[in-house]
């Protein structure tokens, strides 16, 4: 497999053929559009800038740069980062990409980068969708983008605690692989999971693929090493303590300003043995809701609650529903869990909600649901479960797995495809529903003359509230998609701002984020953070311009 | 109802008559030693120092100088409290206790303190035992203790996302008597419940009565208003949130060093309807640990788990038992939970446990498991259920009402009696346990000559780790006690800081607990922790000498 580097995971997994026909197709028959396609340009022909500078002899073993490892290092995976790709516009692009092979490695490229000033850009699996490892660092001489890919092992298993200590730059199913043979899993599973990091996913605060419970990886943390150019901050394993503000919880979510996550010990799961789930229909998506808060409100911790909107529904499940189609699993290692489905669909019931046939599959037949080589990336618990679960749950955990690369053909396509995401609580989320909406719809009138289309989707729900994912697809104009993108960005961000909700459920902040999150924070907040910065990176390199205003 | 200045809770609640001699003859057949009573001093007798400010005109009627006031702000309610109160020993007392009424008050209390440089100590229900509202402020010309009680309302209640918007001087009781009405409860209840308030909680991340999931009050916050002497951290009300790292964490056992809590949106539940609960006896205890880690790994999240050692549960549950006793128990405001508890007593038969008769019992009769006036503090929960389960654990659960009040009891006939806690993995227990009941032992020896009795329960058990709770009994001399004490506390935090536990698990650290946090806390984080206090407290007043040295 060769990894894209101006695109979404593996050149080998790009949409093509078949597939390719069949999803413009569908686009054809829903708006209007030239869908001229337009190649990625070569690397070669991208005419980078000569690094401007070079490592001392100690680490230049560590450091490439080489315009292919330099150009793939350029941008995150956004849908604006991947029109600049196909553009080839690359105005920011890292000097020097090192590859540290251990924690000594990182502290002597940050000791080498604070002396000189040279701006350091931390990367995990460089999935970032807000700009989190794009070089934009004005007023340093440099940077060093540090990718962590080398340091990716699992270095011990608590088989007792069921914990593991692990190496931040591991990808997904690398992890996975090292824990199956003791029968463990992390079971984080963010959409990603391919091309993400354990560091990116501490660092972003990332949410996993499960709808209720433990699903944040914040809350699977048993402790953390941060090389920091202060020195290792280093937490004690613990399964919960009292003691002062969580020294973890500083670093979770500080996507690279205040340190570089080496390595943590995650808590780990059992893999689920027993499986259960339904796919359920409703007329009315505000009875949909009502209903997916009342499973919320439980107590039975669905392990899959994710309720489609009518147009989400239609483009990725294949199912026609006015109101909602909520899809539901549960799964346990250690009990049967068809008591909690039934309770679940007899909530939906009293809301109006029509199960499809064959809800119910336990135990679940051989490794279903787990990620495997042939499916990589696939989170467990997401069908209906393991015998004759609605297909409709099937198909769209098949669509979830392809959105991004469909997103990187359709960018090609000059169609404008992109998500957005926010959380906010039970009680504002009609308010904060219509207001994006009608935001999202207005901004695209403006920036593309049609009417595009907006889709809502929950990917996780809380007892207090949702957590609402939104698409948004439009005819583009080749060569203006990132202004026409940006202008609907804008409109969107400022309606969830002022309606509420964060501008960021999982997404994290990074430097495209910032006039939302500036706005949401509190003000003694963002001094107490920018003061714990300077104190841990007193020459100001890490990742300069992300959460906080570059010094 | 009146409270005590000096010992635990309500003076009318003390132990006396046939509750005392029942446990002086406990006590006498358990321990040598002289059992003479000591009566706590008068107020008027402790001769009391001036107050050394006076309150500006603008906030005098906020600030109370009566000795009785002084006196009961003093010293918080651990065993070196009371019995210092007994001896008539209080070097360190509050000038000034002020009760803001408002927000707007609490700002200029700040305002004028750390204009003046005088020291504030933050003030909730004032139960801390590790020193946390002590005002060992050496190096101010005053202190003033910041209580918040008149701060005391639900302010809203958001019924669809179940919360609700609560000032921070609430006591428990109270709380719950203004959510009741709407069928709702914060589920939170610390043995201190009755006499602690919600800002205590949130400043000291306190740990609630329930054995797994959301049962410390980190989770259940949505949302926290805090008072700082730079402004108002006033943040979003959010379900969940991935935008950098989350502000209201640094709040969250900040223990009144970074500002004043004035009120937080926190999570509601519904009160629980189906209850069934079950209490098991094992003849071994690392049996008996097996299954409570085979149960916390399990994924039924019991609302109580807690493991009872033989001396625990002889003393506390009048049961005796080899190895343990586990005090079982599930909740459901929802659904039925006795297919959860068969399937733990199942784990429990698996490692050899037997189960009482009777150990089922749902849905609960009436309001059973919610505090009421008539059982002010009890936790719901706790028993075996409604029906037929077992009287060890309703035994258990009156003692644990009456611990505190047995303290004092003890306290005042020379016997020592407290406790401590920690947490650690499950692979770290039996290291850590022996080395701690060792530790305690030998302690003990030394300061009192005699062997003691050490017990240790379970309060909370987490996938990958328990937090033992330790109970240390022995008799002392009377006029040394404090210094025994002390010997014994330094000897245990010795042994949890080197076998890996944490110094609290939720005791928070105050100013006793120092010396190991500060060992266990990376040095990074207190640089970080340090910098932000700067930045948010520039004048250094907010309860020096907790979490970080006095400036």
């Amino acid at each position: 497999m060769t990894r894209s580097w101006w695109g979404w995971g593996n050149v080998e997994d790009a949409v093509r053929g078949a597939e390719l026909r069949a999803l413009l197709a569908r686009v054809r028959a829903l708006m209007p559009g030239d869908l001229t396609d337009h190649e990625p340009p070569a690397v070669a022909s991208l005419g980078l800038p000569a690094p401007r500078v070079s490592a001392p002899a100690s680490l230049a073993g560590l450091c490439s740069a080489e315009p292919a490892d330099r150009a793939a290092h350029a941008h995150g995976k956004a849908f604006r980062d991947v029109v600049r790709n196909l553009h080839g516009e690359l105005r920011h692009v890292p000097d020097l990409v090192a590859r540290p092979r251990d924690e000594r490695d990182v502290t002597d490229l940050l000791d080498w980068c604070s002396r000189e000033g040279i701006a350091v850009v931390p990367f995990g699996g460089g999935t970032s969708v807000v700009g989190g490892v794009e070089p934009r660092c004005e007023g340093h001489p440099a940077v060093v983008t540090v990718d962590l890919e080398r340091m990716d092992r699992v270095l011990e298993i608590d088989r007792t605690s069921r914990a593991a200590r692990i190496q931040a730059g591991v990808f997904g199913p690398h992890l996975e692989d090292q824990l199956r043979p003791q029968g463990l899993t992390l079971r984080h599973f963010p959409q990603s999971f391919e091309f993400s990091t354990l560091g990116g996913w501490l660092a972003t605060r990332a949410g996993g693929h499960y709808a209720t419970l433990h699903t944040h990886i914040d809350d699977l943390v048993e402790s953390m090493r941060v090389v920091t150019p202060s020195g290792v901050s280093a937490s004690r394993r613990l399964p919960g303590s009292g003691a002062g503000p969580s020294p973890d919880r500083l670093f979770l979510g500080s996507e690279g300003t205040l340190g570089i996550i080496t390595e943590a010990w995650m808590r780990l799961q059992e893999r689920p043995h027993w499986r259960a789930g339904a796919a359920v229909r409703f007329g009315d998506h505000a009875a949909a809701v009502a209903a997916t808060r009342a499973i919320a409100q439980s107590g039975l911790h669905p392990a899959n609650c994710r309720l489609l909107d009518a147009a989400e529904s239609l483009i990725n499940a294949g199912v026609g529903v006015d109101g909602g189609l909520l899809v539901l699993a549960f799964e346990s290692a250690d009990h049967p869990v068809h008591h909690s489905l039934e309770r679940a669909v007899e909530l939906c019931r009293d809301h109006g909600g029509e199960p499809s046939a064959g809800t119910r599959g336990e135990p679940s037949a051989g490794t279903r649901g787990e990620p495997s080589a042939g499916t990589r990336g696939e989170p467990g618990g997401d069908s209906g479960g393991g015998t004759g679960a609605g297909s409709a749950a099937d198909t769209w955990r098949s669509s979830f797995l392809r959105m991004p690369y469909q997103r990187d053909a359709l960018a090609r396509h000059s169609v404008i495809a992109e998500t957005f995401e926010t959380a906010c609580t039970w009680d504002t989320f009609p308010v904060l529903h219509r207001a994006v909406t009608e935001a999202a719809g207005q901004a695209v009138r403006e920036a593309t003359g049609t009417e595009g289309l907006v889709t809502c989707r929950f990917t996780h729900v809380y007892p207090d509230g949702p957590a609402p994912y939104f698409g948004v697809y439009a005819p583009g104009r080749w060569g203006d998609m990132v202004a026409q993108w940006d202008h609907i960005k804008a409109a969107v961000s400022e309606a969830i701002e002022t309606t509420g909700g964060t501008i960021t459920h999982h997404h994290a902040v990074g430097r495209d984020h910032r006039p939302w999150y500036d706005r949401q924070r509190p003000e003694p907040f963002a001094a107490a953070l920018s003061a714990a910065k300077t104190a841990l990176d007193p020459a100001g390199v890490l990742n300069p311009g992300v959460l906080l205003p570059a010094r």
